[in-house]
């Protein structure tokens, strides 16, 4: 049980790092990364809205497409995402169209977020695929990041 | 009256012709087309995911990417989309992120659609922004497009 939680909680330092180089690009402190069933980091990926200009280029979807393209397929089955706030519902619904298997998520987001709450994308019949959820792993920092980050925004 | 009608259609023509398009690639025949506030088609797009290997490579997504960095900017206040196939839940909810005034589609989507079905992206009180929505434009085209492409797929 200690070596799965350290598992976990070193695929979500990936994603904490990609939250931090996102804050220091200016962008909101969101990080993600894609682990393929051999236990691979396959994927990483911070936000990039503001640099892009692309209100897709979440750290979840750009991880997403990074990893489908390596893999040279649309869909993930038995991989995993690991992301560092809960997924708002563009990107959850990304991630259910991909087949991936689980989604661990660090902060919850009561303002945007698409799985706990809101539209709650997963819980609809119409979704084709329910990824599993494993939610507040690595929480506190992934919340400390984003409340450094509109702190000194404002 | 009449000119806004031929106006709607005529937008429309265009998100048909590229659904006619990716049903020719192989695609499932849905087409966008993305309009600025004034008047002119700013982006064009039908379904690419096999070809990409990208889940997310919806018309929509598409359209709205090429419409964002046409315009430098992540958001589309004022601008309309135009769909042959009612939105997913990940389409709605990156039209919602981007701002985007009035999205027209074509067929309901009651297997897959996010609008007015399933999740119901712009009814809950997360989504920040609620475009307007018209359906049932050009509909039977477009519904029929989707039935011959997925008739000859059996």
């Amino acid at each position: 049980m200690k070596d799965v939680m350290s598992r976990f909680t070193s695929h979500m330092e990936i994603a904490l790092d990609e939250a931090r180089a996102a804050a220091s690009r200016g962008e909101v402190p969101v990080g993600a990364a894609v682990i393929a069933p051999d236990g691979q980091v396959v994927a990483r990926a911070g936000n990039r809205t503001r640099e892009l200009n692309d209100p897709t280029a979440h750290a979840e979807i750009l991880a997403l497409r990074a990893a489908c393209a390596a893999a040279g397929s649309e869909r993930l089955p038995g991989y995993d995402l690991y992301v560092t706030l809960e997924p708002c519902p563009m990107c959850a619904a990304a991630l259910a169209n991909a087949r991936i298997a689980r989604i661990y998520y660090g902060a919850a987001d009561p303002k945007s977020g698409g799985i706990a709450q809101g539209p709650r994308i997963f819980a609809h019949p119409q979704c084709h695929h329910r990824p599993e959820v494993y939610d507040g792993i690595n929480a506190a920092e992934a919340e400390r990041l984003l409340k450094d980050f509109f702190q000194k925004k404002r």
